[in-house]
C-alpha cells in the first residue's frame, strides 16, 4: 500500500474509529452474541451504513491484540511484529524509546541448579512488588546501560535495558520446561554482544539479590524485543490522530505508530467525553473499548451481550459527534463459547453519509456483515476506506 | 503460510474433506447440477453448517487436477508444477521416486521423416499394449540408467528413466504438427546433458524397434517431469493423514504430499467403509468421489444430477463418523454444459460443530455458497481454516 501515501491530499474531514474489542463472536442457542443483543441503534445504523467482515491477519489464524491491531492501523502484522517484551512495557505504559531493550520475566523456583516450577508457586503480586524493589534498588546499571524492573501480574515482571548499541537479538535464558538448568543467553547477531554480555551480568546480579527467597529465587528472560521503525500515523496517512483507550497496552500499541494518546477516564462515558473535549484538534480518532473482549475472554456470554447492549446505547451519542466517517468493528472475535480469541472474521460497519453504498436492511451481526456490501476484507483494507470515504486520496492515474 | 508451520499444536481432533470432483456446475434450464438434483440432506446439513466459494487457482482460471488437488492440500500451484509426465505415471499407479525423470509419449506416424499423424491412426489400446511389450523387452538399460516403458489409452504411454544425475530440464521431441520432422532433445540446464544424451539414445533405438509398424512407426516424447519436492503432511500441518480415491491419479497426488494412501473398493459404499476401519489411525482423510467429473466431462447432465443425489444419501453415514471438522467441496467446477473443467469457484460446505457460525438457513448449491458466511476463497485457505477448526493452531502474536 505504499501508492497510499502518494494519494494522499488534504481535507479537513474527520473519522472515527471505533474497536469494541473482541466483538465478533459464535452461537449459542442459535445466536451470537451481537445476534443476542438488543440492538435497536446499531441495527437501525446498519440500514444507512455499509457491512463487511474483516480478516484480521489470514483465513484460520487466531490473532493476538498486538498484530490484530496493528492491521487495523494499516501496519502488516508480517512485516511489523510486535515482539513479547514490546508488548508487555506497553502493557504497564512504561514510555519505551527506540534503542531500549525490553523483554519478560517470569520468577521461578530453582533447587540445586535446576528449575522446579517455572511460576514461582504461582507468586502474589504483593510479593512480586516486593521483590522487584529489592532488585531495582540493588540493580540500577551495568556498564554504561541503565536497567529499570518493574513488577506485572503474579510471578511477571518486565526489564528496560537502556543504553548505547543494544540489540534485542539475542537467545531467551528460559529452559521452558522445568526440571532443566537455566540457560546462559547468548548473541544472535555480531552486534549484539554487548547485550549479551549485559543481560548475563544482570541475571548473575539478580540471582545474588533473591536466592535467599523461598518462592522466587530464580529469574526466567524471554522475548526480548525492541520498539520496531514504523512510519507515523502523522506521515503515512497525513493525519493527526488520537487515541482513546482505558487499558495501557492500546494505548501503547497507539502510541507505537504515533498517535496521541488522549488522558481518559475508566468509563465508557469518561472515553466519550474525551472525544468531546478534542474533537478539534485531531484528523482521526481511535477508540477502544475493551470490556466485550474481557467478558468473552471469561466465556461470559450474557455479561459480553450486556455490554453490547451498553454499548448500542452510546450510538445516538457517537451519532451526535457528527464525523464524517464512522467505523464501528472489533479487533478479532472473542466468542465467549470458546473463552478466547478466535480467526472468525470481524463484523465491520461503516458510516459516512454521502460515499457509501448502504444496505437498506436493518440488523448489524456476523450474518448480515457476511453478505453486506463491502463483503469479505482484511483489516489492512481499513485505512483505505476510511481515508477514501474522508476524501483524503486523489485518483490514481489518469 | 509459513506462519501456519509455527502455529501448529498438538491435539487429538479429526478432519475430513471430501472432494465430490468437478461438483459446481452451471444453470441448464435455470439450475445447476445441484440446484436440479434432490438433496435433502445435504441441504438440511447447510443450515448447520458455513458455506463459501472457493477459488481453485485463480480468477478465470481453469485447472486441471493436478493443481487444483494441489491447492485444496494447501500447496500453492503455482510454486509447486505437477508436470505431465508426472500426472501420467501417477494416472498409472507408477511408484515414482524422487530423482526419476517420467515423460509422456504419444505413438506417431511418419512418412519420409515428417510427422504425418501426430495420434498413430488413433492407435488401438491392445495395440499400444502389444508395442510398449515389445519396446520393453529390446531397451531396458541405456548407460546406468534404467528404462520403463508402460502403455497408457489409445496412442499414449509413458516413459520412466531411473538413473543417477537425471534432469527434467530438457526440450521436447516432439514437432507439434503435422508434416514437421521430429525433433532431437537438447539440454536446457548445465547437469541435464546426460539425460538429453540418453533420451535421444532411447528414440533412436525405440524407433528402430517400431519403423516397420504400419501405423506406430514412429514416437514423441513431452513434458519431461520429475517429483517436485514437497514438504509432507505429517511435517507441513502435523497431521498422519489418509487418502481414499479410487482413480490412480489421485491416490498419486495424496502420495505426493505424504498422505498414507488406503486399499480401497471401487465404489463410493467401499470407500466409506474404507474410514470406518482407520478412522481411529489417522487424523485426517482426504476423500475423493471421481464420477461426477466424469459425467460432467461427458456432458452428461442427468447423470451428473444422478450422481449428485447419489452422493447426497451417503451423507447420514458420514455425519455418523462424528468428525470434528467436516468439508465437502470440489476441486474446480465442471459444468456438463460446457463438458469439461471450467473457472467457476467452488461450492464449499464445512461443518465443525461449535465453531463455526452457521447458515441457519437449508440448502447447498452455487447461489446458496455464493452468499455464504464464509465468502468467497481461494482453495488454498482451505487447509488453514481446517486446521483453525480442528483447534490445532495457537495464537499468532500476543
Amino acid at each position: 500500500m505504499e501508492i497510499l501515501n502518494e494519494l494522499l491530499v488534504p481535507n479537513n474531514t474527520k473519522i472515527i474509529q471505533i474497536v469494541v474489542d473482541g466483538l465478533g463472536g459464535l452461537e449459542k442457542n442459535g445466536k451470537t452474541e451481537l445476534e443476542t443483543a438488543k440492538t435497536p441503534n446499531l441495527d437501525s445504523l446498519a440500514s444507512s451504513a455499509s457491512l463487511g467482515l474483516t480478516t484480521p491477519i489470514d483465513t484460520g489464524i487466531t490473532p493476538g491484540s498486538g498484530p490484530a491491531h496493528m492491521a487495523l492501523f494499516g501496519y502488516d502484522p508480517f512485516e511489523f511484529e510486535i515482539g513479547r517484551g514490546v508488548l508487555e512495557a506497553l502493557g504497564i505504559d512504561y514510555p519505551l524509546k527506540r534503542g531500549d531493550v525490553a523483554v519478560r520475566g517470569n520468577f521461578a523456583t530453582a533447587r540445586d541448579g535446576l528449575i522446579i516450577d517455572r511460576r514461582a508457586g504461582r507468586l502474589a503480586s504483593s510479593e512480586n512488588q516486593r521483590i522487584c524493589k529489592l532488585l531495582s534498588e540493588t540493580i540500577n546499571e551495568i556498564e554504561d546501560v541503565k536497567i529499570r524492573i518493574m513488577p506485572g501480574k503474579g510471578h511477571r515482571f518486565v526489564v528496560i535495558f537502556e543504553g548505547d548499541g543494544l540489540s534485542h537479538e539475542i537467545t531467551e535464558s528460559d529452559p521452558q520446561k522445568n526440571g532443566k538448568p537455566p540457560v546462559v543467553v547468548q548473541p544472535l547477531a555480531s552486534d549484539a554482544g554487548k547485550t549479551a554480555r549485559i543481560v548475563n551480568r544482570f541475571l548473575l546480579q539478580a540471582l545474588e539479590v533473591i536466592k535467599t527467597e523461598k518462592q522466587a529465587n530464580y529469574l526466567l528472560l524471554r522475548g526480548f524485543a525492541s520498539l520496531p521503525d514504523l512510519a507515523q500515523f502523522s506521515e503515512r496517512y497525513s493525519l493527526a490522530a488520537a487515541a482513546i483507550a482505558t487499558y495501557p497496552m492500546y494505548r501503547g500499541l497507539a502510541r507505537l505508530v504515533g498517535m496521541n494518546v488522549l488522558e481518559t477516564g475508566s468509563s465508557w462515558d469518561d472515553e466519550l467525553a474525551t472525544i468531546t473535549n478534542n474533537k478539534s484538534k485531531f484528523d482521526y480518532f481511535f477508540v477502544h473499548f475493551k470490556e466485550t473482549d474481557a467478558a468473552g475472554e471469561d466465556g461470559d456470554f450474557e455479561r459480553k451481550v450486556s455490554l453490547i447492549e451498553e454499548f448500542d446505547k452510546l450510538i445516538p451519542q457517537i451519532l451526535d459527534f457528527n464525523f464524517d466517517v464512522l467505523a464501528i468493528t472489533g479487533d478479532h472475535s472473542t466468542p465467549a463459547i470458546l473463552s478466547g480469541h478466535s480467526w472468525h472474521p470481524n463484523p465491520f460497519l461503516l458510516y459516512a453519509p454521502g460515499t457509501t453504498r448502504t444496505e437498506g436492511e436493518t440488523g448489524f451481526n456476523e450474518r448480515r456483515c457476511a453478505r453486506g456490501v463491502l463483503g469479505h476484507m482484511n483489516s489492512l483494507e481499513v485505512m483505505p476506506l476510511l481515508l477514501a470515504h474522508a476524501r483524503r486520496l486523489k485518483k490514481f492515474g489518469a
